[in-house]
């Protein structure tokens, strides 16, 4: 593979949760060095679950390929240590409530007087002033306060959007600001100061149903059914298999009634014949495509409307997702030494994918090392903290 | 404002839709000059709708600061011109179907023979080659087909997340993988070939409910009701302001009895004292914090729970987002002229955010210009396509 893009540009975050870890996990998928400083109890996200191998699914897909230092910024050692790692790193990141880094001396004024060329990257939920800037900002408090989760779900109620969408997109966007500014810095020599809000990011995200609804036109909420368009709607095959199928106008309509449907004579019934019709009879246009869609098995039905160029996708769990075809995956090695397949990430370069396999680091996997490179006494944890894994040798990281 | 990242960098891009456009726009936002071919009839989503001022919402929100050139790709001497434009591009972005390009000799290997420094990236479904690769692939049936819906909505059934999240999601994407492929040239004077799929982008964010599933405890659908933790559901206020109210452990609960329930004995309280229990008897705990909210008014109960630090949202509908006192608006004019009020771009760079104001080109708008600049005969555009708003003058874009 070539060398990447980040080769040689140090990344330092101090995070928890999945904003900032996934931005910094792409930083380091380019090949930038991303040393994540932890408390020493650790990015509590470590704890959120134990699907991935008995470690956390959130942490080993958001944390791959970064080395984790183990940092009390409550004690004065600790600090010269941050600054000492912030005054030779190129990229520094933070997602702590609004303030606190400034109130241990760490603001970003601090840093980059330093440091000018410090790019610094603060993610919050609300902004760092505003009325709301001091609240409590997970995932789904922002999916509903900006309104995502009253245009998502079926009628009867609002609902979450099953990932953490805000979170993810917000990292995604403090990702790009970070490569742009990387740019900007080698034409200028200088640093920036970046601010992201989970708030901003939703907000940004929703400028469609945002400007239907300052238009006096509201998006309804209809689960899978689309409201203008029939037929628009999830239907079951003879085995069992749900298939959203989406005819997109009237020629779609009239080739579905001739190969699905087996009524040519519905391309042109008045009932049926546009598009508007067929949103006004969709009871009867439904039932229709339902009797069809079971008297056929998923694989017939795939090849109909395949043939016939008509839109359609398979409904499916995550089992589903498992199983397909399409699905890349990636090997993530646990601090314990198990190997978790993950999605891949998407992007292809010159036909290779970047991250074929990286290691996910232990609580304090590489405090020794760091406290040795960047000249501070070495971190004991305190015996209650210690577990098995972080007792691991560090290991190169094997990112190709 | 400082000078743009991207000064000086020329995209050009066949696109169409959403993904695509999402990630030029945000190359424009960063200074790129985006030229945006269109065919005669001009990208279908200019028709999608007329909520802003008259134009298609996504249109307006995803071209803003592009010019635009009529190209008909069928025609010998239009592409002439679309490869003297990539001759001098730096990035060349498109999403027509897999294949579509290379028919009709444009493939990235063709263009990049000519200018080895370009920059390609092919956005498509489920990527350029394997057996759903011809398939139609809109932003719904990507978040069927992911198993996306099957993880939003209520318990009853699947639902659609009510933003086009996969299509913008891939866009974020592009834009990242487009601004590494760029600090990479500058070190290698080589561009890159980018592919990336919506179906690849979608996996790799459901990277959680994958891990959970693949573990086999595949997450449920639960409206905004979180399946292990009590009390965290909605709760209407006596004003008829519904919130989320998220109790995080057994701390929080006490404070929650004393200062919204007024029942301090029921932290202790066996029933109510462990998060298991408050789970086990979800319906009393429930009924208790309803009674509570519903006895006041909304800001009366964010004063209580501001006050203890309980996480809290509104759950706010699309005009609860457009009156929100954190949301930011940035100003786009319409070809006829409107200005449309949007969301603002998220990220705050040294202060400020970067579009203040800019213009959503009219089909077309600089065909002549860019005709006469890369060296073709004008176009021609067919009187039946022709439109009051291509007529206007190209103006200068504005961009702060």
């Amino acid at each position: 593979m070539h060398e990447q893009p980040l080769n040689g540009i140090l990344v330092v975050t101090v995070e928890h949760a999945v904003a900032a870890p996934f931005c910094t996990s792409r930083l380091a998928d380019a090949g930038a060095r991303v040393v994540k400083v932890e408390r020493p109890e650790g990015d509590f996200a470590r704890g959120y679950d134990r699907a991935a191998a008995g470690e956390s699914s959130y942490f080993v897909w958001l944390n791959r390929g970064k080395e984790s230092v183990v940092v009390d910024l409550s004690a004065d050692a600790d600090r010269r240590l941050l600054l000492a790692m912030t005054d030779r790193a190129d990229v520094f990141v933070q997602n702590l409530k609004p303030g606190s880094l400034e109130r241990k001396g760490l603001g970003f004024d601090a840093l980059r007087a330093r440091n000018p060329g410090l790019i610094c990257c603060a993610i919050s939920g609300y902004g760092e002033t505003g009325p709301y800037a001091k609240r409590k900002a997970y995932d789904l408090l922002i999916q509903a306060e900006s309104g995502l989760c009253s245009i998502t779900g079926g009628p009867e109620e609002p609902a979450r959007v099953g990932i953490s969408v805000v979170d993810i997109a917000t990292g995604a966007a403090a990702q790009a600001a970070i490569l742009e500014a990387l740019i900007a810095r080698d034409r200028t020599g200088e640093g920036t100061e970046i601010q992201i809000s989970m708030f901003d990011v939703a907000a940004e995200w929703l400028s469609v149903p945002f400007l239907h609804a300052a238009a006096g036109t509201p998006p309804r909420r209809m689960g899978l059914t689309h409201p203008s368009i029939s037929p628009y709607s999830v239907f079951r095959t003879s085995d069992g298999r749900d298939i959203l199928i989406a005819v997109q106008n009237d020629r779609e309509w009239a080739v579905l009634c001739r190969i699905l449907l087996e009524r040519p004579e519905w391309a042109t019934d008045p009932r049926f014949a546009t598009a508007h019709e067929r949103v006004v009879n969709r009871a009867e246009v439904n039932a229709a495509v339902a009797a069809a869609v079971e008297a056929r098995d998923a694989a017939e039905v795939a090849r109909l409307l395949l043939g016939a160029d008509i839109a359609f996708a398979g409904v499916n769990d995550m089992d589903g997702l498992i199983a397909h075809p399409h699905l890349s995956t990636a090997l993530v090695e646990t601090p314990a030494g198990a190997a978790v397949a993950l999605p891949a990430p998407a992007a292809i370069f010159d036909g290779g994918r970047r991250v074929a396999h990286a290691e996910v680091p232990a609580l304090g996997q590489h405090s020794n090392a760091i406290r040795a490179e960047f000249g501070a006494v070495p971190y004991s944890t305190p015996a209650a903290m210690r577990t098995p894994s972080t007792t691991h040798q560090a290991k190169k990281i094997a990112r190709q």
